[in-house]
């Protein structure tokens, strides 16, 4: 290999060089274009993309038809008829009995309707006022005629484009063919999904996630069975996947550095390697190849990666074969402005999930998770903010392009909670969504202090709060003064929670209280978080000094987050709720119970879906749902604390 | 019976009362509810609905795990490490070879990349920076900590969401179970599509619309036979339909008004009538009723009023079941500006079918064929506008609401053309879309005139016109001066088209010139179209009086409509252009080549759209395609005839 020829494996490539590189070598293989169509039946044709125009091969209707019940007639034959002068038609060579549907008589133009005649004998009608011509009378080619387009070519079919098809004569349609891919999932540590996995072992689903993907799309898939690290078996499926004759391979990498070496080199030993590496954030090691015209490529292990690989790469070549608008291209693309700084490498396309809401009249975007193992992260996203390349990021209050995963009067109608996490606020949410459904809830876990200081930049329409004022000992309300002075806010109580040290099983290391925290490994919560405030007050009642508390600094920014450090070993205790506790099956020494409230700015009040939460508070059977959770107490759910 | 019983019966009652008596009806059966779960394999669920919450039943990661290939080491045994002062580490007690993915060795904390370490002997690894705890680990719970919600219930699975719920712990979701359906076409008139149908005799569609329709919402369906105009035979389908458990029965009406009559006594010989008659536009004659706990909905047969049941009553009868948002509460409103004035009737809730396109900064609705028959006008609609009970109509210019079939988004970039009916403004739409999918192209045919006037109110992007000047013999140029007066515009020829009379195959009535009009049927265009100016032109030069020709009232909009009258023989001739008289097998007596031009404010040449559709009249293979159509001609097909 020449150093040129090697050069192109040893950094990543630009997306879209890799995409030219991509379709260059399907136009070379003649495989770039739409594939061809096939007849389909009308009852299977939902869905499908039409791969040719449909021109009517009939009328409709395909005669002159009456449109009313009654009697047919020549229009000009009625023109004496009048309320003092009524007119007189013999039934049988001057008027028709029609019903709806019927061919007009060839002599008959008009139609008139069965309640605006009068048969003094059966043989003979009067009527009482004239008609004029075509009255009633669906004319031959009304709805469609023969030769016009009932249907373009490269259109989805929806149930109404049935009925048209079918009134112009169709039976079937010529639909796209659908692209066929096989998808080979790749990695001694995988095990399918629904097998308890051993540490070390990891849950196989990429290959469902991409196999969904494409059906969405309109392309069929069959998944392989899972291939362990070993190019001689991955070379072996390739030739397997190869001969069901796709038009793609889906070649699913493990997640450690050696695998995509693994596809890369498999693919070089049967076809051409076309990109090892692409500079897009998250997904870098995604490699593609070609072997006997078919596109390979090889998707990288970690969850958000293949993900956005098959959005950014699968996708797109699905709908050139199908004669669809590129997703990428025909997404709806919003302008959002963001409330965290973003910062990106300056040679990669990097592409962000966010959360959107719209809070007063602002679309805000708010980044998740950026970790390309964190799927939840696209479960949670509304839409993929995109970092272009040559740009090192974007500063917080910044517009940023949205792509958008959910339609936008959807999260338009969604209510933004920001502030403390607790983990019922999901609870909460689901009874809203049962009770309405379509009304949404997000919320952003940046700890109490960062919830009242979202609600004063206009970024939330509620605060989740629960912080202790150190000189009164009361709950949220001096906070709110101090923070939002001057704002008129409701406050309104969720829940009362009890907080406390979570402590391995049986309390080996006999943690009672603060006295007890240097002596042992210590997880805490983020600073501003409502817990880290009750910590730092017993601290400084208790005269410690944080200093001496190893892992003082560890921050984690949610209640179960601290419980499973705890459950699995890497620290001795955290403080936070009962229920957290709970859960990972921890021990819990109780502090003490305190308030947590929602703190409501006046202005977001009329909000409906923060009309429906308040709604949610007094609903006896969540009360019930909440109190019933270990830790959690409704006594004052609801009552106002402040009214603004 | 008596008097109150039947009254019911004998007027239309408002929408909301039939759905408040159906939805009481089967709340009485017990049937009112979101339907129970079933399990379905995470392979089977996209598109379906969670019937529960899921809550994560693993964490994900379920243990610590190394996010990069290398060494694992404790954070704190590296602070000494430096670029200055290598620090030597032994592998096997100090540093643990790692993969991407591999359980994080008991006494380590971080991972130190592959890339960053040297190795002088296999036993030991030498670094020269520190790290800090928890680099590179994939902390346990990262993604999603057991107990946490995974999705939400009443939530549409995705292909990410198969990737959460797995990554958590599910193999199988449970997910509503499917309405189920039973449709049952009636009408003694009805063919199946495919079969050629006879006059007075209509192909069965509606089955095909509904059952598309309960599909794509997520139910599934059987279709019987067509059963025929007799209560015998339906009340022994609905018999047999009921045995097969339904949730829903869908009995389709044949268009006539007596095939209403035979639904609602099937009806009441089996179970309750509900409703029979809505006041709805289209769509009266819907029948509602309840057997043995399952509604039966006699949908009427004209096909847009069948559609439109399905969508105001099957539909969000369906949602409920489902436990999804119901797509009338849930569809995408927005209010755009009439371009037509409607009356409606005072009693009625009005829905008629628009096109919607954004011209300038307006959202303009031009609301279709209001006919119950023209399904097309269903397959063309961007939208859906309503006109609510106690409304006699709105004005144009005055908004109204419309529900979306289409994306905001896409409708906000179609090209939207007013003027003249030319049958290749489909071709031209076909190509575009074909060269640029998702570009779209909607027109209306108002007449070259009326094209002119929708310029001058901002209500097309551009106008295609063929006005000849009577004055001085010239197109399209003096027309623009004088109904768009100072107003800068492009104009650009689109093509020459040859005009002429349409007559009889064979021309039995020897027409030859205009002179032969007033001894034969005349079917006429409308008012402003060109084709109307030409016969203008030349009855004005031989001296005739429109008043002496029989048919000159009679007005069609399409050049098809007016060949489609001659060839069904009720009229003897019309003018138009020889395509459409070779469309519908008539004979064609030339008069002449015309110019036909589109007209474009400057304003709209920026527009993206307005650019692919002058881009493909220079397309060599649309002008071949044009001019392979008898009666075009493309030879100055893209010429500038005035530049802005």
């Amino acid at each position: 290999m020449t150093d040129e020829g090697r050069s192109i494996f040893l950094e990543d490539i630009p997306l879209e060089e890799a995409r030219i590189r991509l379709y260059s070598a399907l136009q070379a293989a003649g495989r770039d274009q739409p594939l061809p169509g096939e007849p389909v039946e009308l009852t299977e044709a939902v869905g499908r993309i039409t791969a040719e125009p449909v021109w009517a091969k009939l009328s409709s209707p395909h005669y002159h038809a009456a449109a009313m019940d009654g009697y047919a007639v020549q229009a000009a034959a009625t023109f004496s008829a009048a309320e003092t002068c009524p007119l007189r038609l013999t039934v049988g060579s001057e008027a028709y009995p029609v019903n709806t549907g019927d061919l007009l008589p060839i002599d008959a133009d008009a139609v008139i309707m069965i309640e605006e005649v009068q048969q003094p004998t059966p043989d003979v009608i009067e009527i009482r006022a004239s008609v004029a011509p075509y009255q009633h009378v669906r004319q031959m080619g009304e709805d469609i005629v023969a030769s016009e387009l009932a249907l373009p070519v490269n259109h989805r079919i929806r149930p109404v484009d049935l009925g048209g098809a079918a009134g112009c004569g169709y039976a079937r349609l010529t639909v796209r063919r659908k692209p066929f891919a096989v998808i080979i999932p790749t990695g001694s540590e995988l095990v399918p999904a629904g097998q308890t996995p051993q540490p070390g072992q990891i849950i196989e689903y990429n290959s469902l996630v991409l196999r969904g993907q494409v059906i969405e799309a309109g392309g069929r898939v069959e998944v392989t069975a899972i291939v362990p690290d070993d190019v001689t078996a991955l070379r072996a499926a390739l030739d397997e996947a190869l001969a069901r004759q796709p038009d793609l391979i889906l070649l699913l990498s493990g997640s450690s550095a050696g695998s995509r070496d693994f596809a890369a080199s498999a693919i070089r030993s049967r076809g051409t390697l076309l990109a090892h590496g692409i500079a897009v954030r998250p997904g870098h090691p995604v490699v593609i190849g070609i072997i006997q015209g078919v596109p390979v490529i090889g998707v990288p292990g970690y969850p958000v990666s293949a993900a956005l690989t098959g959005e950014l790469l699968v996708l797109p070549l699905l709908a050139r074969w199908l004669g669809a608008p590129s997703p990428m291209d025909d997404a709806h693309r919003v302008r959002a402005i963001l409330t965290r700084k973003l910062v990106s490498p300056i040679g990669d396309d990097d592409f962000v999930r966010v959360t959107l809401g719209k809070v007063g009249d602002r679309l805000l975007a708010s980044p998740l998770s950026r970790g390309a193992g964190v799927i939840t992260s696209l479960v949670r996203a509304d839409g993929l903010a995109h970092i272009p390349r040559f740009s090192e990021g974007v500063d917080a209050g910044q517009a940023v392009e949205v792509r958008l995963y959910r339609r936008l009067d959807v999260i338009e109608r969604t209510v933004v909670i920001s502030g403390s996490h607790d983990p019922l606020l999901d609870l909460l949410g689901q009874f809203m969504t049962e009770r309405h459904p379509g009304c949404r809830l997000t919320s952003a876990a940046v700890g109490s202090l960062g919830g009242l200081i979202a609600l004063r930049r206009g970024e939330a329409h509620l605060a989740g709060v629960h912080l202790l004022d150190p000189d009164t000992g009361n709950y949220n309300l001096p906070a709110v003064d101090k923070y939002l002075p001057g704002e008129v806010v409701r406050i309104v109580t969720f829940a009362h929670r009890e907080q406390g040290f979570m402590v391995a099983r049986g309390n080996p290391l006999a943690i009672q209280s603060v006295a007890d925290l240097p002596r042992v490994r210590y997880v805490n919560r983020q600073r501003g978080a409502g817990t880290r405030v009750l910590l730092d007050y017993a601290l400084r009642r208790a005269g410690i000094d944080p200093a001496l508390i190893s892992g003082y600094a560890r921050e984690e920014n949610t209640h179960l987050a601290v419980a499973a450090a705890v459950a699995s070993g890497v620290a001795d205790c955290g403080m936070g709720v009962r229920q957290a506790a709970l859960t990972m099956g921890v021990d819990f020494i109780s502090v003490g119970w305190e308030r947590y409230d929602f703190v409501i700015p006046a202005v977001h009040l009329d909000h409906p879906g923060v009309g429906y939460l308040l709604e949610t508070l007094e609903d006896p059977a969540f009360r019930q749902a909440l109190a019933a959770q270990p830790g959690y107490d409704a006594r004052e759910m609801g009552t106002v604390q402040r009214r603004s």
